[in-house]
């Protein structure tokens, strides 16, 4: 087995990064933290019934959300970790680093959503909370798929840290401030997620990390990958509908299964057509078919119908195909871009076709197809204050004022939010990656690159049942 | 690594039939489909308040029915896709055709389910079909466990197509026509499956089929396969009990729970027994130890108690270890019957058994062990409209009025329906194989069997870690 | 292949005990079983409305309980099957006979179980009595573990036999006679399960069992090995609610959350920190990352805080890895206790630890931080029977009379209980070695430790794609 290279350069500061972080959330834990009412045993609901768990434990929002978030739970972090273990070598690294910074980030990701949506001072935590916890996660682990194999656990931890601090804001501005539509995320986690990551990825490039013969998958590990792969396909129906209410979550689901459907075949369509003697390539059936899943995020709880749905789902199989054979190799010799899992493929442009899908999905939404709906999924349709308009709607239905925005507002301003969102992950992402080069924190060697036998205990190999 | 075989003749037709096929579905699903009421913004119970997405979120259907579907969801696509790895050359094919095929069945099986309970002229679609098409995807899955590693992707494609016209046809007659109970389609889905697959194979059947020696497994393909069938173990209550309401469906998980438990002793028995030296058989324990679902799923909503649940496990058990021991070799050597993955020992024969257990069930139930739950079981058992055991009854319960069948009439059905399944699958099977066997199909050369490299991008082997 | 060492000695053993348990499973169940009346179609509530599956489907408890059954069960056998497969020639058996023995197990905690609970002579099942089912089975997973690869299928079918008795007798005297709280069974099913496998290793020691070269890794069976880490992380915080209700179910899930993630990051930081150069160890990470799991496991539905959960968890994940590093080594060399999986640093310890934060919990727990609630969690904190406190509280709240315990008294039985489980444990399990060591129960020769070959039909190895 290979010799590590120059291990002492880096005793213990792994292990002392983690413990000060793990201090800092406590603490914050500790002055800001505290149960939602939902789980709360003091709150007066539950203190009314004991056969019910205080209330009545049907209708604690924990029975809501909760086959939901254990689905998201499950996309996290069986999805991601072992999507990315198709690297022959860096099977330990991709499950482990994955879990480690999921880990990481849901604790932080807590704080840092809670300081922009406090309660009297406090963050009330739950499962809706956990949910949002999961999002942010998902946004590290598609910038740590954009860096696999090229950074050191240290440096992806720090990114983690800051990477939260700006996606919070993001999507505090997108969602809150401009009331954007997004659903599933598609913007805020997939497009935010994968630019940060790319950025990072350019200005930490090396030379060395291209040509390495370490970049690739054996049988197996192609094996291990569709794992993931799988579980994120099937269950991102709920990482779409997970926050939405009663019958836009339901369709949400419906649009994001057909998106997905037309986009698993789509993908073996384009990757027998694209591949040399027309063979399948690995690479498109773990990630492309997932694209489908990406495209609809932003318009998956509108009134897009099962073949609009469909259509997106072809697109963004095309695209994210086409992407894997000729986009991500234009920019790694022409940009020097280097994308270990091709995350502009499966999150960066099927997120941007997701925000343009959702901007015409917005600019045709009016009560004529979406009945008082409307209001449900664009809350800034509502018409203004004291108005009219409202009165009227008051009449039949329960609806908060919103800005009288027509349909042609809100689409733009969906397309405002994918602006900023591309230009906060990009600029973010870019300094990041400045930062991560400070020396301290550990940058690979050329023999580091793609291994886990540096960072990791490998098991020496078994030859006892190889025959030769 | 070997030379691909002829891969010219095959270029461009796999991408070709899925295209059209994608735009075909595009253009029905356009014309056709749309959103039920639980999932149309526009319906009227969704414009009523705000607050809980329309009407109360959780008195929308998804609520009830989407943690099954997805357990549903994990056994078609983890769970056939990861059991059929178990070839140690085939496993991109397997998870890789499984997923393929899946994406493929179940956008065309909610047209064809659709067209045959029509809503002025439209397919609504939502929770619950999408339940039934991921069930009609398991009826295709199946038959490709017959046909494992011998047809080209392009054959596949073309047997999911044709399978899905007469699988609706024979479900819509059997549970519509006939009002047969099967509520984990064990009849439906599997008998049909299995037997559809079967023709197909025997009149496909080549000599190069049998005695390859990529016919088996490694170490670790084993293993992987062992993810499926824990998968479908755990999740085979879902299956038997998602469609039905209550305490019917409660029912169900218990007696499916029961029956998988026994099976799974009783393989281990058996398998035990008729090995050599007493050795345990991974094709057994990850076939057999399944079988109990299979032969529960037509009465596990009956009243069979849990005791008869295990009952029917056990048989399940012993009868899918004896199939792969020696009826499987007995029908390839006598019959020239080539069956992969033993689709006969684990959905064929154990479902036959369902249908007869189904019937014997049916034959013993009364008002007196059922109440008037006999006539959620049995719909047909219940009296006539208009006659007075019918007002009797509507004083307590509300009921539709049926055909006021007797037991034995009910149990009579049963088998009728079983009889037409076998008839069915096995005609429009052999017919599917003739069609199949067009040479422009490309069916594969004995070199191409059981192999991906013919198919896939194969990575070559890492040879760095093995010491010699 | 290595020889196989006198097979003829254990000719049809297990056959033979596996079909006498099964055979008297049968007649206990035709017996003392039947279905609660949630499932029983007959009962009266289910014979009122037919569109709804007799009463209101939604009120039928499976809805509550089915989700998070369905993940404890994943838990159970996938969680538990493949987090013991790291060892590189016992997959087969690891998850095999996990599977084997949960579904032995689960028909005869069933039985043992109901035994305790009678209602008029009958056993009554339903989605609840499955999750306690599968709970005991999670015990007797924990003491396979200590014996992983060291003892025949005969003896662990055994050993399962016996342990249900003593564990169900355990907990229904500590969960029941002293009514402690331990809503995620971390004293009588990690506590018991860990000390019971730890006391029989210690009475069936050989000095064979050290030094194997076989009771290692292989690089793919460490990442088979973390698709059962995650999946028992990801569904931790179902373990530890799923019985409880409303907001203490709400509170149990956001506890373990919080416990897991911290747990997680600290294991980590642990973990690089006690390694050669820094490494990380995945044998840690599979298993010293649950430990928080187990930890707040006793005090999940207390008004602990996230803050206190978090503290736990790092407590836990600490203490784990230090017991891997430290303490086993120790255990094994001075008190020859050889604990294949180190489930005394994942389930004993940790569980000792959950004994005592529950104890500390409870010690502060009153109406001023629980409210009412306080009875749900503690009801022999509830007040006597016709006492004046009882009275004023039966004015807001349905509560029954309890043993009017003091938070301190409280405080004492949770300890009780720990001293309890630990000595039934332990005196049990050493009583259950002896019992094993009766040669007809086929103790391992040293060749066959750790070793799939001996009992399962291993396929040769393929040696096609590895190039020399």
């Amino acid at each position: 087995m290979a010799q590590t290279v120059e291990p002492k350069r880096r005793r213990g500061k792994l292990t002392l990064v983690l413990v000060i972080f793990q201090i800092i959330f406590l603490v914050l834990f500790g002055i800001f933290v505290e149960y939602g009412e939902d789980s709360d045993a003091k709150a007066e609901q539950n203190n009314l019934e004991h056969g019910n768990g205080g209330a009545d434990a049907m209708d604690n929002r924990l029975g809501y959300y909760y086959p939901m978030f254990q689905d998201v739970h499950v996309m996290i972090f069986i999805g991601f970790g072992f999507l990315m273990t198709f690297l022959k070598r860096y099977g330990f690294g991709s499950v482990g680093y994955n879990f480690l910074l999921a880990a990481f980030v849901i604790q932080w990701a807590t704080l840092m959503q809670g300081f922009l949506h406090l309660h009297h001072g406090k963050i009330q935590v739950g499962v809706e909370t956990m949910l949002t916890s999961d999002f942010a996660a998902a946004a590290v682990l598609i910038s740590f798929g954009a860096l696999l194999g090229k950074v050191s656990h240290l440096q992806l931890i720090i990114l983690g840290f800051v990477e939260i601090i700006f996606f919070s804001v993001n999507e505090y501005v997108g969602a809150g401030y401009f009331q954007t539509a997004d659903v599933g995320g598609s913007m805020f986690v997939h497009v935010f997620g994968a630019y940060f990551g790319l950025a990072a990825s350019r200005v930490l490039n090396k030379k060395s990390w291209e040509g390495s013969s370490k970049e690739g998958s054996v049988y197996h590990s192609d094996l291990f990958a569709m794992i993931g792969t799988v579980f994120l396909w099937m269950f991102w129906p709920s990482f779409n509908s997970a926050l939405a209410p009663g019958d836009d979550q339901h369709r949400a689901v419906i649009n994001t299964y057909y998106a997905l459907a037309s986009c698993c075949v789509t993908t073996f369509a384009v990757s027998a057509m694209v591949s040399k003697e027309n063979k399948l390539d690995m690479v498109h059936i773990q990630n492309s078919t997932l694209a489908g899943g990406v495209a609809v995020g932003t318009c998956a709880n509108m009134m897009i119908q099962p073949w609009g749905a469909m259509v997106i789902g072809v697109v963004a199989g095309t695209l994210s195909v086409v992407g894997y054979k000729w986009i991500s190799p234009f920019l790694l010799s022409k940009v020097h871009l280097h994308d270990t899992c091709g995350v502009n493929n499966l999150h960066g442009m099927p997120g941007i076709l997701a925000a343009i899908a959702g901007a015409i999905a917005a600019a045709t939404a009016e009560t004529s197809n979406y009945g008082y709906g409307l209001y449900e999924v664009f809350p800034a349709r509502a018409p203004l204050v004291n108005s009219t308009a409202l009165d009227t709607i008051l009449d039949d239905f329960t609806v908060d004022a919103g800005s009288g925005r027509t349909a042609g507002m809100q689409a733009g301003f969906q397309l405002v939010a994918l602006v900023i969102t591309l230009a906060i992950a990009i600029i973010s992402g870019m300094l990041t990656g400045l930062l991560l080069k400070i020396p301290i924190l550990d940058q690979l060697t050329p023999d580091e690159l793609y291994d886990d036998n540096n960072f990791w205990e490998v098991p020496e190999e078994d030859t006892h049942y190889v025959k030769v």
